[in-house]
Order: structure tokens, then C-alpha cells, then sequence
């Protein structure tokens, strides 16, 4: 991946730029030593690695607003930074950067159950949003499968999905409110506990930016009241033609499943071997889960099991009981760590229309054959949200460049029949210099034209989501 | 409601503008015959009105590049138009601009039932989306009070709701793509039939910027199975706080209804001696709504019965049959006509924490005292967006201006609670002067930078949207 040269004059000037944020910040907030800087060198995308100049933490939306306006000044660029685990290299550091982590800003804020909100800091956990609230029967919907680990501030950044996403929408449709800090250091209060404000809705532009338009250092999130049940249904199909005809169908007879997750046989195979679920030997796997009341579950349920014996399935496994709900659950949860046990690999996140998953499945199976590296299919087919999991070996020379020209082909394939190259990764570093095949010239333009409107110096997160070939000419004018 | 003084320039040059714009577009495109123009001249804010240069009615997105592409080049402001509907005044020409309407672009394009979305031109309107989809078991969610009339291009201008959004949403989030049209006549193709495509996104940034950023001509739109069925209940309570305490438990209790109407008692008086929909004598009524299976809506009814009887109501009507709910929505839907027999009205739009709805609509009584002019509530109440009317005499003089001040006073109060301006109309001219309330400089700043980046020279829009004061300094700069 091509990086453009970091600047010398700033690397020059470390120890004048640290100490001026030392001198301006509390103690501890600012980090230099090289020991100490290593454990931001990568995100989860960790076959990227670079070392920032400095790393900053700061406490609150005021400190935070100080490192911008002091970096702004000295015109030192900043990578934004939540928990780290982005798969997309969202928040791979340059080597002339201050990294902004802002996961010391993590407590709760406000909690309102009447107006159902929650306001805290942009570094807390995803988890621990529902944890805050959970005891008075409430939870935050989005559920990332780094929920545990990864905060709200990069959930914001690449408006993150989740297997509920379905039914409850990915982070824009649970985002309320944040406190945004440009990178000249004025702190802006966008949206609220309220719908559509009237003016241009900012909001929505700033979820899924990716660091590129300031940082966010509150979010006001929607909680929504806890469903009294969920149970999950696991069907078992001979070809991905099938299962795909089948989520077709569940969708178009306008049940809301919080969630249908399929599971290609590479996928299956891998994960029996490793979590031994019990799944049954097939070609595709679809794990459909309802939500509500024990007669609403029962009637959801009615309708999807018709569905799914009209398309003649190999399985078809209910659940009477929790331990049997989360012995469906366990081969899913465990796939990306079993496919973990075969190799290097490398998560995709291409989205397509639903109708179109048996041909893009072939296809990506006719392409695994032609670059000769596995590829195995766990996703969200209910919004056609997938993620094709390329296997390698980073150690053998050239490989980690096969598997890369393999990903790239795969999301041109999504974009080709309609979709897109991202669905709830973001674009990173990593899918940067694709971003051609998604967009036209005049549409990248006017993007970075908005970009130009927050960042006129291109300080913020740079080098990531636009190719670097298009913004050249608007980073030079920015020098 | 100042207006910058029109540019006697542009006008001067009225013949041979006109003459430009005639030569490059197909016959019946140019309208600029005064006595054709009139129908032109105001939107459903009739209280303003002003006859534009000319008006330009073209039939596809290419000729809608061409009228924006000679505009830009002869620096002609633009008014965009979809059916003239707003209530905010969205669509007020200024005497040196054209006005570009999109109601011959009003074709169904694509319909796609196994993704579930249909492709329209943005000048259909609301309600003919269903009708192109409704055979096919389908239906398009937003239901603006204006559906058979208003024009989608407008819904999206003002990212409107309806009844039936507490359920659904509003338009952004059925708005799945659409076409725009920059000032400089660049066509740009923004989002598409997936989720979320990575970059910025400008969809949601498009949704609802109220023509200041450039021309919808197609939009997708998501589309949802129509439900089994739906039956409301009418509940009548002695006092705005209880109504306000069970719409609030109603929501904490995790139940969606697709709708839940208020109507105090200024507004049920009026309604009733209009409609005869046989309302019970009390202060406030409430109709919610539920959808789905018989099943479904009898568990869900059951659980708002109980919150409903807890606040002791003074009425509580049941719907078993087709013809007792059309009479329970009968009073609702005839509500604004009713208010409007009582003299001229002002429609406001103001939104809140549901939570506040007690104490607002107490001071709302107030303040209708203080100034003297009647005050009628009809609202969406589950989540907030209050739709108080009021009720003046146009042909008593001040009148109108007491009435514009009493109108600026409950916004503000809105603001003040924490809520915004606008749930669904949007700012247009009526609200320009109060955004100051709700933004601060910065923040108003910002959005002026987007458009900027947009449309830099000013010329979509004139005067709408940011306060005059707000925006006269790069208005200047862009001519």
C-alpha cells in the first residue's frame, strides 16, 4: 500500500512539537517515547504498521480540542484513534503524525430513560453503552463483533453494523447527537435528543467519515427498551443458490428478523472442526433469528420455518431452550477465530443486493480457484452485507500480495452488480485506491470538496478513504 | 421576512436569459409569460409571494444539467421546485432567479420488489409511490399530510415524515439513492439499491438540505411489504400532562406504534364541530395506531390498553371494524381543515423531548394568551413533533406580525427544551432568522462551508435556510 513520504521538517521538529503539547496538556497526556508509542503503531489491520511521532490521550472534549488547535497550528497532521480495531486500517498512523486516542473519554454522561438516550464519551466500549443501561431494561442496538473492545468514537467513524443490524439499523440510524472537534480546535455540538434539526444534517455526514471531517469526543446514542425474548432458527441448505432464495423470500414476505446470517461450507467446515457446534455437512448454513414476545417469536418463526421447507432444506433446527439457542449461536460466533486456526486471512466487507448472492457466491468461488487461495463465506445475508474471508500465509513471499489483488477483484465483482465495496469496515487505507471503481471523478470531487470545508489543510487522518492520486492536487494547494 | 434586494442586473437582462435558456432546451420548456408565471410565484406559504424572471419545466436529467449549466454561467439564481407544497416557504422565487420545477421528471424508472426498492423521478408524488407498488403488496413508508400532492424531490428537500414515522421513519431513512444535479451541471449519482457505500456520505447530507446544495431528479426509494392490517384506539384524558405521562410510558414500554396523534382541546373543539367525528369534551386526545397480524395487533393493543386505563381515562374507544377506525381518524385527518375555518392559521413545526410535551404545550397556552391569538395542537406525539397552529386574521393590520412573533416564541421554546425548530417542514424563509437559536456561530459556520464546497457561488436557493445576517459575507465574497 502506497503512503505518501512523510514530511522531514516535521519529523525534524519532534521534540519542539511534544514539548508544546506537553507544556499545554495535564500530565501524562501526551506520550513520545518510543516504547510506549509501539502499541499504536498498527489497528486491527496489522499487516500496516508505522510508528506516530507522538500519542495523545486526552481526558476531555476541551483537551482534545487543545491538541487540534496546537497541531493545527504547527501544521502537524493527526490520526484519530477509538479502541484500534479496525480492520481497514482506519487508523494506521504516519510516521509525522500525533496519534488522538480517545479512549480515556469513556464515562456515561446523561442517561434518559423517557426520551430513551444515552450520552457519554466517544471512547466508551460499545458493550459497556448497554451496560450502562441494561439493568433497567434497555440496550444500544448496533452490535459490532468487536463490541466488547471497540468504543463508540470508531463505531461513529465507520458507521458500524452488526448481525442485529437488520432489524435495528447500523449506527446512523442509532446516532442522535456528538460533540465534534474540528481540526482547528472549535468544539461543535451537532444534532441532539430530537429528530431533524433544520440546516444541513451534519450528523449523518459525520457518521462513517472516517476521522477525515474532525473527531468526536460525545455521542448522544438512542437505547431502545429490551425485547422480552429472541430465538434463533438454523437451516441447512445443498447450494448457496437455495439459501439465497430462501433469504429472498423471508424478506419479501416482510418479516423483520433482528438477524440472517449464512455461513458458505469452507466456513462451516473450518468452524465444526474448531468450535464442534454440531452444524450439519452442507453447502450453506442460514442461522435466522426473531425477536419479541413468546407469541410474536411463535408466529415470526411460523412463517420463516413455511419458508424455509418450501425451498427443501438438508436441516432445519429449532431451539426449545437457551443452551440450545446458544449451541446455534457457537459455530457463528467462532468462525472468524476458526478461520483464524488456517491461516493469515483477510476479512472483506463488500455489500451486494440481496437477489444477487448465489451469483456473486459462485463467482467468488470460481475466483478462489483462479488465485488459489481459500475463501470462506460468514455474513449478514438479510442485508446482503458480506464478508468473504481470504486465507494465506503472510510468511510466503508474494502471497500477501495475491490475497490483496484477490479482495480487490471480489469488491469490484460487488460493486459491478450494484453494491459496494464497504458495508461497515469503512475504506481505510485498505480499500482506498478502489474507490475509483465506486465512484466517478465528479463524485469523489465533491466529497473532497466537502473535506476541504472541515480540513482545508488535509491535517486530519491522512492518506486514508480517498485514492491518493485523486486528492493530490488538494493536498499540494494544503501545504 | 427581509429579502436581499433582487439583482437589477439579472433582470435587466431578463430577455436575453430567457432567450438562452429557450434556444438550448425543447419547446414548452421556458415559461416566462407573465400571466404563466403567477402559478409560480408563492408555495403553501402564501403569506409571500414574488413572481420570478422565469420559470423552467424540464422532462429529464440532462435538460436539468443544461438549465443549471446556463444559469451558473449567466450567474441567474435558481429556485428549485418540486410540487409547491412547503409550508416553509422552500420554493419562494426571488424576482432574478428562474425557477427549475421537476414535476414533469415523474416516471416510475425501476421497481425491484426482491431488494425492495423502486427508482423514481423526483417530481412523483408521495402518494403515486404506493400506487406504482401497492398491487405487488408494497407501500413507500414517509406519508407526509400533503401525500397526494407533494412531490418526492420536496419530501427529500425537507426530509419529511408524516403520521406513520414513528414506525418508519422519515424520508432519510427510506431515501436509499438519488441523482443530483450540481449548480454547475455536473449529474452526480449518490448512494444507490445498498447499504451504506464508504466515503463520505452526502445521501444523508442531501436529505433534507432544502435545495441549497443542488437538484434531486431520480431517488431510490426502500419499499415495504404492506402490513396484514392495523386498528387504532382513541384515548381521551382531562388533562395535557397525563395524556403526555401515557404517551411517554407507551414508548418506555418497548411497543412501536406506527402512530401516536395528539389533539388538544382548541384543536378537538374545531375539529368536531367541522368533522362531527363524535370526539369526546375533553383536553387531550390521543390516537395510536398499531400494525400486523390480527395476532399481533390484538398483543399490542393489550399492552397499550392497560397503560392507557392506568391513567384513568375519560374516554377509551375501541376499533372492531373498518368503519369505526375510519371514523376514529376521521376528526384527525380533517383537523388542519378545520382549523383553517376558523380563520387564516400558521402551521409551526417545532420538535422535543417527548418528556417535555406537558410543560410546552402549559406554556403554549400561556404565550396564546399573552399574545391574544388562539393556539391549536394537533401533533405527531410519539416522538415529539409538535404542529401547533395558530390562528390569526391576514386582514387585520399587525396582525400577521403578532402572529410571526407568537410563532418565533414557541420555536424558541422548543429550542429551550432541548428539541429544534423543525421535525419535518424545514427552515425555508419562515424559520431563516431563528436558526441563531438554534445553532451557534460555528456551527452555522460549518454548514455555510458545505455549501460552499457545493454550490460556491450562492446561487441555488437565494436567501433560504441561513440567516441573512449569517450568510452576507460569503454571498458577497461569491459574487
Amino acid at each position: 500500500m502506497e503512503m505518501p513520504e512523510p514530511r522531514a521538517d516535521i519529523i525534524a521538529q519532534k521534540a519542539r512539537i511534544v514539548a508544546r503539547l506537553t507544556d499545554a496538556l495535564p500530565e501524562g497526556t501526551i506520550i513520545s517515547d518510543a516504547a510506549e508509542t509501539r502499541a499504536y503503531e498498527c489497528d486491527a489491520l496489522s499487516a500496516y504498521r508505522c510508528a506516530p511521532l507522538a500519542v495523545a490521550l486526552p481526558r476531555t472534549t476541551e483537551e482534545v480540542a487543545t491538541v487540534l488547535r496546537l497541531c493545527h497550528e504547527m501544521r502537524v497532521p493527526v490520526v484519530p484513534r477509538g479502541a484500534g480495531t479496525s480492520l481497514a486500517g482506519g487508523s494506521l498512523p504516519t510516521a509525522d503524525c500525533v496519534v488522538l486516542g480517545v479512549a480515556r473519554l469513556n464515562e456515561v454522561l446523561e442517561t434518559d430513560f423517557a426520551n430513551r438516550f444515552i450520552r457519554v464519551g466517544a471512547g466508551r466500549t460499545n458493550l459497556s453503552v448497554t451496560g450502562a443501561v441494561e439493568a433497567d431494561g434497555f440496550f444500544y442496538a448496533p452490535d459490532p463483533s468487536s463490541q466488547l473492545a471497540c468504543a463508540i468514537a470508531g463505531n461513529i467513524a465507520m458507521n458500524s453494523g452488526g448481525a442485529h443490524c437488520l432489524k435495528y439499523g447500523v449506527t446512523t440510524n442509532n446516532l442522535l447527537g456528538v460533540t465534534l472537534v474540528t481540526m482547528d480546535g472549535t468544539i461543535h455540538k451537532i444534532g441532539g435528543a430530537h429528530l431533524d434539526a433544520g440546516g444541513l444534517d451534519l450528523l449523518a455526514l459525520i457518521c462513517g467519515s472516517e476521522g477525515q471531517l474532525g473527531v468526536v469526543t460525545e455521542a448522544t446514542l438512542r437505547i431502545l427498551p429490551k425485547p422480552e425474548g429472541a430465538r434463533p432458527v438454523l437451516i441447512g441448505y445443498a447450494s448457496s443458490e437455495v439459501a439465497g432464495a430462501c433469504v429472498s423470500d423471508i424478506i419479501k414476505a416482510g418479516v423483520l428478523p433482528v438477524a440472517i446470517e449464512f455461513m458458505d461450507r469452507p466456513c462451516i467446515a473450518a468452524t465444526e472442526a474448531f468450535s464442534g457446534a454440531g452444524y450439519p455437512d452442507c453447502e450453506a448454513l442460514l442461522i435466522v433469528e426473531v425477536e419479541g414476545s413468546p407469541a410474536e417469536i411463535d408466529e415470526q418463526l411460523a412463517i420463516i420455518l413455511d419458508i424455509a421447507r418450501r425451498h427443501d432444506p438438508v436441516e432445519l433446527r429449532e431451539s426449545a431452550s437457551e443452551e440450545e439457542a446458544a449451541r446455534i449461536w457457537l459455530g457463528r460466533k467462532s468462525a472468524f477465530g476458526a478461520m483464524g486456526q488456517m491461516g493469515d486471512y483477510m476479512c472483506l466487507d463488500g455489500t451486494i443486493p440481496v437477489s444477487e448472492l448465489p451469483f456473486v457466491l459462485r463467482r467468488i468461488g470460481e475466483l478462489s480457484g483462479e488465485f488459489g487461495l481459500k475463501v470462506g463465506n460468514v455474513f449478514h445475508a438479510g442485508d446482503g452485507n458480506m464478508h468473504p474471508l481470504i486465507i494465506y500465509d503472510a510468511n510466503t513471499p508474494g502471497e500477501q500480495e495475491k490475497c490483496e489483488a484477490l479482495g480487490a477483484e471480489i469488491l469490484k465483482l460487488c460493486v459491478e452488480v450494484g453494491g459496494c465495496l464497504t458495508g461497515e469496515h469503512g475504506v481505510g487505507i485498505e480499500k482506498r485506491d478502489l474507490m475509483g471503481y465506486q465512484y466517478s471523478p465528479e463524485d469523489l470531487d465533491i466529497q473532497m470538496a466537502v473535506k476541504d470545508a472541515f480540513d482545508p489543510g488535509w491535517l486530519l487522518n491522512p492518506a486514508k478513504v480517498f485514492p491518493l492520486a485523486s486528492s493530490a492536487a488538494r493536498r499540494m494547494a494544503a501545504e
